[in-house]
Parts: structure tokens; C-alpha cells; sequence
């Protein structure tokens, strides 16, 4: 994978031919390839079979003709595999048995040995660096959405109980999110070592905190992973982070994820012209009728102008109901386009 | 209530004596007093009785000595009277048994007749009216949250089918929130009538649209919604609004709601210094310890500066594992150091 190859070239703002598309959780239930050979049991148990994993990470690749492959597996992975007590129950998400409540449960939290603790990750790592036509994202949860996890027990609305520790213990949440931010290192810097071209950060619920409490509570753990892993492309995801989006591009990033409520022009004027941004079709959309995606597909590449730092991306995980149609489509139409928009661009600028 | 009541006048931005604040979902399971009364059947049954739905109303008035009370009711009475089929279920939110899906299902909204359909709200606006202390704020869901609600059948994260609808059929969309909005309007105009001295229009979730969704299949019915009830002082409420804040505000709303997630002084300076906002704790913050409330609390009571037009509230509803012993002391905190507030600033702009 040299440096033209678009997606790894648009994480570093470089110029390239096209621009790169690929979708959160692209291998999924939206495809019938994948439902035909997933079965119904446990995703972790689906990841802890190599071969499998393997498979379904190149499914959406060969269908699509995306510019990534996103490695098939779960935030959980890690606090999972160390023992802390996790199932992801299908439907709902990460199930906690004994949430994390006392200093008591940091011990449930030993460091992570991704020789021994996830080697079925390394594996499919490896069958992945042979066969994919493209580079592998690696990726990992980051402390607070991982934290906020083993606290509520179960998917929440208002992380009540995460947001009661931060601010009723401050010292036992940094304890614990340093923790988890180890975890995510460990895991990370394996996944890298095992051929990962570049790693995904997901904090996916830090928008719901306060700016003030992001910045106090979460940033600095996050900023330490991504100083941990400078060697490949890094990119940081979040939903409904507007108000903390100059807090989250400032942790080390190479590319700040933007959902659908930030337009990209929007983002990339608070933040400043030189940003890489990955993003930001509604996965909502993509259940409506196919002329108003093409036209927010459009709207979307306008409104990058021809930046080269831009990696087309959903702004949340594909949707289970989604027709694959829509997304084949959808990948086609970002690859036919933006050479124009670069020429248009091109243009202007002369 | 004349002018100088500290809520209505800090709705019109007029010059008060105090802060007033009031919390969403006061009236509630928080409050043991709710919990001995209230029993365990639905809360539309609850609803239905006049005289429990007052008694309900007044017991955080007393309580807390809040500066407003918000009416026992419900967003989904007016669609639930008019027989759409729709149940609150404990724990979980509104459950629709048969989710909104075509154009035949517009005839399950005819209007509303408030005297015939929910005489019960009218008759416990009649008992307030005689006794609080304090202004009764009506309230309607606005039509897009509403519509969400018939669409998707039950709370939803990711609103794919009414985004689905909105784009795959605007004009059956548009036939739907119009339908919406007239029985928001009804209802409004209703509580108006029986003595609502402000309104708020409830759009918990607008969030979850991108600005130019917002604005094309939203904002209309809501303008409308505003426009017709412009006797009183008129809030506007969502979450996760920091995208769309500025369409919100531009609705014909006096006062518009802020979440924890956009300071108040980041507010204003997007929306205006002549700006009226109601906020913004985080009602998650008031679970965990008082000092980190109480901070909380002096943060924002700084950021508004002593500006006059700032209700105090939390940024959405009061969660019901939360001590009334903390958002009593949050009453009486705002009370007191708003006059010093106040002060600094006359002083200041000498």
C-alpha cells in the first residue's frame, strides 16, 4: 500500500485521484452474504473465529468496491477478553453482568496481551494483509464509550451513572479510564504490528457530554492513546459532537469524523481549511428513495469543494434494514464525481 | 400574574428581580409524594383525572418553590384522544400499536375538540388556575417529535423510518406534520384559554435531523405551530440542538431551550445578545455529588452574565433516580445568587 492509495492519502490530506469512500459497519447485517454465513450466535464468538472474521471483512470490500476494509470485531473485544464480564446481546449491544460501581472493579481490568488474550485478532489480521485489496483499518473503543458501557450496564440515553462517577469520584473514573486507555493502546499497537493501515477511534457517545466535561474528564485519556499509535493514520468518531468537535480534533487525530448534523464546509470552517474529515451521509437517508440519496451524496462532495482531505463515510454504522443497492450506488457515485469536483476545484483555483 | 412575575418577564427579557427556574419533568417519579399518589397505572389514566393531574402539578411548586408549574400531561394526549392508538409505557416511552405507514393512516388524526376530547386537561387547568402560586406553562409536542413517535412505533436512536418517510414521500410527510400541527395548535390554544400563562413545544428529538432536513420538512409546521398561539410567552425545546439552534430559534419562539451540551454564553453569542434562553444543566450532573451541582450551577449563572432573559432549568428532564434534596438546593441556589448577579452586571455597564 503506497501513498496514492486514496484512503491513506486522504487521511494525511494528500492529494490522490479520488475520493476514498468506505461505511461504519460495513460488514453487517444489511448484507445477505454476511446474515448466509454469520449465524445467530454471539458476535464475539463470530470474532473469535479468524477465518470468519476474515471473511466478513472482505464481504463488503468485493461487493462495494470501498477504499477501506474495517476489520471485523467489536469495542468490547478487549475488556471482554481480559474477563471483565461483557456480552454483546443482538438488538441492543454490550451487556454488562456486574456493571463497573467500586474500586473493587478496577481488578477486573488486568492489562491487555493481545498475543494470548485475542490472537484470533492477529490471525485474521494476517489473512487480511494477504488477501485484502485494501488497507485494513484497525480500531479500538475509546475510554469514555467503553467506560460508560461497563458503568450503565446496558446502552443508555443519559449515562446517568457514568457522569455521577466522573463528577462524584473524579479520582476512581481517571483510575478507570486510564485503564481502559491502556486497553485501547494495547490493543491498537497490536493491531498495527498485525498490518492495520490505519486505526478508527470510537467515541461514539462522547457527544453527549458538556464541553467542560469532555475536556476535564475524557480528552486527556483519549489524547494518550492517539499519541500511542503515531504511525499510521488515526481517526477519531463520535455522533452529535458538534459542541465538542475543536476538543475532539485536538487529541492527536489525523481525521475528525463528522456525522450528518455538522455539514462538512460547517466542520471544516470551525476547525480550519487544512482539516481532514470523514464523513457524513445520514444512514437514515440511505433507507429513502435513491434520488435523495445521489442528491445528498452530492450535496456532501459540493460541499468538501475538492478537498483531498476527505474520507466519504456514513455518519453512523450502516443500518441493518439498508438495501446494499443503495450503498453500491452510493460508492459508485462518490468514485464518478469527485475527479470532477477536483478538476472543478482545479479550475477555480487557477 | 402581572408582568413582574420573575418567569413571564424573564420569558419577554424584561428587567425581574431573580432568576426564575423551574425543571423539566418535575412533577414525577423523583418525588416520593408523586410515587404515593400516583400508583402504577398508565399515565394517560393519570392524566385523565383532573383533580390528581393538579395535584400532581403542585407538588414540586411546593416542594422546591419553583418559579413556574408545568401541567400533568403528556405530548401524546391530543393524538391519543383523537384515537390514533397510542400508550405510555413505563419505562419505556410512547408505543404506538399501529406504527403511521401510509396515506390511509391520516384518517386516524382527525381534529382535536378539546372540550369533547380532553375535557380532563381543561377541567385541571381550571383547578390550577385557582390554585398555584405560580404561572402554569401549557405544553404540545412539536409535530416532527410527535410524528417520529407514530412512525417509528416506539422510542427510536436512529428515526430511519420517519427520515424514510420524509424523503421517500414529502407530500404524504407534509400532509402528516400539518395534521400535527393542527392538533398542537388546538391544544395549545386550549390550555390558552384555560389559563396556560406560557407554552413550551416540546421537539425533544429534532436533533437527530442535519440542518437541511430541519429546515424543509420541519420548520414550517412549527413556525405555524408558534404562529398561532402568540398570546403568551412561547419556549421552544430540544436536545442535541446545537446544529440547528438558529432554525429553532427562528420560528416565532420567545424563549429557546438549551441542553448542557452549548454553553449559555456560547448560545447567545450564536443567537443573538437579545436572545431569551431557558437551561442548562445537565440533569445527569444532579445524581452525582452537591459540590460539583453547585459549581455547575455558579458556571452557568455566570455565563448568563445577570442577563434577564434566562429561565433556569435543567437541559432536559428531572431522571427519576435523582434526590429532591439536590434540585431543592439547586431553587434555592439560583434564587440566591442571581440579585448578586444582577448586580455585577448594572455595575459593570456603568
Amino acid at each position: 500500500m503506497t501513498s496514492t492509495d486514496p484512503f491513506l492519502a486522504a487521511c494525511r490530506g494528500l492529494p490522490h485521484g479520488r475520493t476514498p469512500v468506505w461505511f461504519m459497519r460495513q460488514a453487517g447485517r444489511s448484507l445477505p452474504e454476511y446474515r448466509a454465513v454469520r449465524g445467530e450466535g454471539s458476535i464475539l464468538d463470530a470474532i473469535a473465529d479468524p477465518s470468519l472474521a476474515a471473511e466478513l471483512t472482505l464481504q463488503p470490500v468485493l461487493r462495494y468496491g470501498v477504499d477501506a476494509a474495517i476489520l471485523y470485531s467489536d469495542i468490547v473485544v478487549p475488556v471482554s477478553a481480559v474477563g471483565f464480564g461483557v456480552d454483546v446481546r443482538p438488538g441492543v449491544g454490550p451487556v454488562v453482568e456486574q456493571p463497573f460501581a467500586d474500586e473493587s472493579d478496577l481488578e477486573r481490568l488486568r492489562p491487555l496481551e493481545p498475543e494470548t488474550d485475542t490472537p484470533y485478532v492477529l490471525e485474521a489480521l494476517k489473512i487480511l494483509v494477504d488477501e485484502s485489496p485494501v488497507p485494513v483499518i484497525g480500531f479500538a473503543g475509546a475510554p469514555f464509550t467503553v467506560a460508560s458501557y461497563l458503568i450503565e450496564g446496558s446502552p443508555s440515553r443519559t449515562y446517568g451513572r457514568t457522569k455521577a462517577l466522573m463528577s462524584g469520584n473524579p479520582d476512581l473514573w481517571f483510575r478507570l479510564i486510564d485503564r481502559l486507555a491502556d486497553l485501547a493502546i494495547s490493543s491498537l499497537r497490536s493491531q498495527i504490528d498485525g498490518g492495520a493501515a490505519a486505526v478508527q477511534l470510537f467515541d461514539s457517545w462522547a457527544g453527549a457530554l458538556s464541553p467542560a466535561a469532555y475536556e476535564r474528564f475524557v480528552q486527556p485519556a483519549t489524547r494518550r492513546v492517539f499519541d500511542a499509535v503515531p504511525d499510521v493514520p488515526r481517526i477519531h468518531f463520535g455522533v452529535g459532537t458538534g459542541e465538542i468537535l475543536h476538543l475532539m480534533a485536538d487529541t492527536g487525530c489525523d481525521v475528525v469524523g463528522v456525522d450528518w448534523r455538522i455539514p462538512i464546509d460547517v466542520a471544516r470552517d470551525r476547525l480550519g481549511p487544512d482539516t481532514v474529515l470523514q464523513g457524513n451521509l445520514d444512514p437514515a437517508v440511505c433507507l429513502g428513495s435513491i434520488d435523495v440519496v445521489e442528491a445528498e451524496v452530492a450535496d456532501i462532495l459540493r460541499r468538501n469543494d475538492g478537498h483531498p482531505g476527505h474520507v466519504f463515510n456514513l455518519g453512523h454504522g450502516v443500518l441493518p434494514e439498508t438495501d446494499p443497492a443503495v450503498l453500491e450506488q452510493v460508492v459508485h457515485q462518490v468514485h464518478e464525481m469527485s475527479p470532477n469536483l477536483n478538476s472543478l476545484r482545479n479550475h477555480r483555483m487557477t
